[in-house]
């Protein structure tokens, strides 16, 4: 193992031991630098090799969270897909990488509203830009062409709240057997009430200009 | 003073140490018993008196933060405004309400995803009952009339995850002064945002049916 390979190695080490500790229900801020880097098999002054404090750790944790994420919703929107597949591509998109990744999103939706500031900073932050990407996105569509850049902001505000609503909905699941995952029956109702209120706004759409025309005037 | 309303008082201060303490930036988890009815002025066995528990302390904070909105909100719907009137007060309703009890909402919100998990099932059922009453004032549009009950859920469900992240949205605005309230003019440009966030999906109302219809064969 090269040098790189066993810092990269530690590093994950380190990001890993925090996410387990929370998983066994322990709060962010509650976790002690010492404490993580024992977990990890490493002495105090090895953490620092890595990140200057357990703040920093965290704001690793989030960026890990949102990137394949992010990436992945993306390039749903990028394939040229009509709406109603894009809605269900991205909701398939959303169950398969939360429950795979269960950990890393209970940690952000513990981390959102904690008492971590730099976090829920880093967390909101993270949500603002996604929900100008997917504006940027939602832009390209004919029927969104003559939006202002203001309702474009809020419509993929809407929809980013509804993720965010999903995700959190699919973290409380009931669960069947260690493993942990959601049973069958239940993900395939939340599947459909997930598509529905990510649909529901879009049909709103094509009735939308003619409110937009009518408030200019006031204001 | 008689004695119930001493009792009261005491209960109160109870609820309100506990409020204060959190408002400082301590977590619910953080609490102990002991400092909540220090800071009250009353002894540990004086707790004993009001609530068997932190824990019991905490689901009285939830539902004195809930039971005021439910009602101001139903009122909103019952008194047969058009659509548009019904979103447009009840986002006043919402923003004047979490301005004026900010500690309560605040503490929800953080309650909502902690490691508390009777604190966390409380809200989700309040947060459930709230979705079903709204589901049931829906139900008496006349251009509601033919949805599934599912359908209705699902709109009740949509609207109220918008008001969740409206309520931490406004807890999150920039505020000015020491009163801590928000600027008016982020204020007014965010209730702008809401309504419209709460009226788009209604928009789609009209040419939902179609596609319920379109899905029924399918399963």
């Amino acid at each position: 193992m090269t040098q790189a390979e066993r810092r990269h190695q530690t590093r994950q080490a380190l990001l890993e031991a925090a996410r387990s500790r929370m998983d066994a229900g322990e709060s962010f801020d509650s976790l002690s630098l010492r404490s993580v880097a024992r977990a990890a098999g490493v002495v105090p002054a090895a953490f620092y090799r890595h990140f200057a404090s357990m703040d920093e750790l965290g704001l690793a944790l989030v960026d890990e969270s949102f990137l394949s994420l992010r990436s992945m919703l993306r390039r749903a929107r990028e394939d040229g897909l009509p709406p109603e597949h894009i809605v269900h591509r991205s909701v398939e998109i959303l169950v398969e990488h939360v429950l795979a990744h269960r950990q890393h999103f209970a940690f952000v939706a513990g981390a959102r509203s904690s008492g971590n500031g730099v976090l829920r900073h880093a967390i909101r932050n993270e949500i603002r830009l996604f929900t100008s990407e997917l504006a940027t996105d939602l832009a390209r569509f004919p029927i969104l062409r003559e939006w202002t850049t203001e309702d474009l902001q809020m419509l993929a505000g809407l929809l980013v709240n509804s993720m965010i609503a999903i995700i959190e909905a699919i973290l409380e699941l009931p669960t069947s057997g260690p493993a942990g995952d959601p049973r069958p029956e239940a993900l395939k109702e939340f599947v459909r009430l997930a598509e529905k209120q990510l649909r529901l706004p879009l049909l709103g759409v094509p009735s939308w200009r003619s409110i937009g025309v009518k408030e200019t005037p006031a204001g």
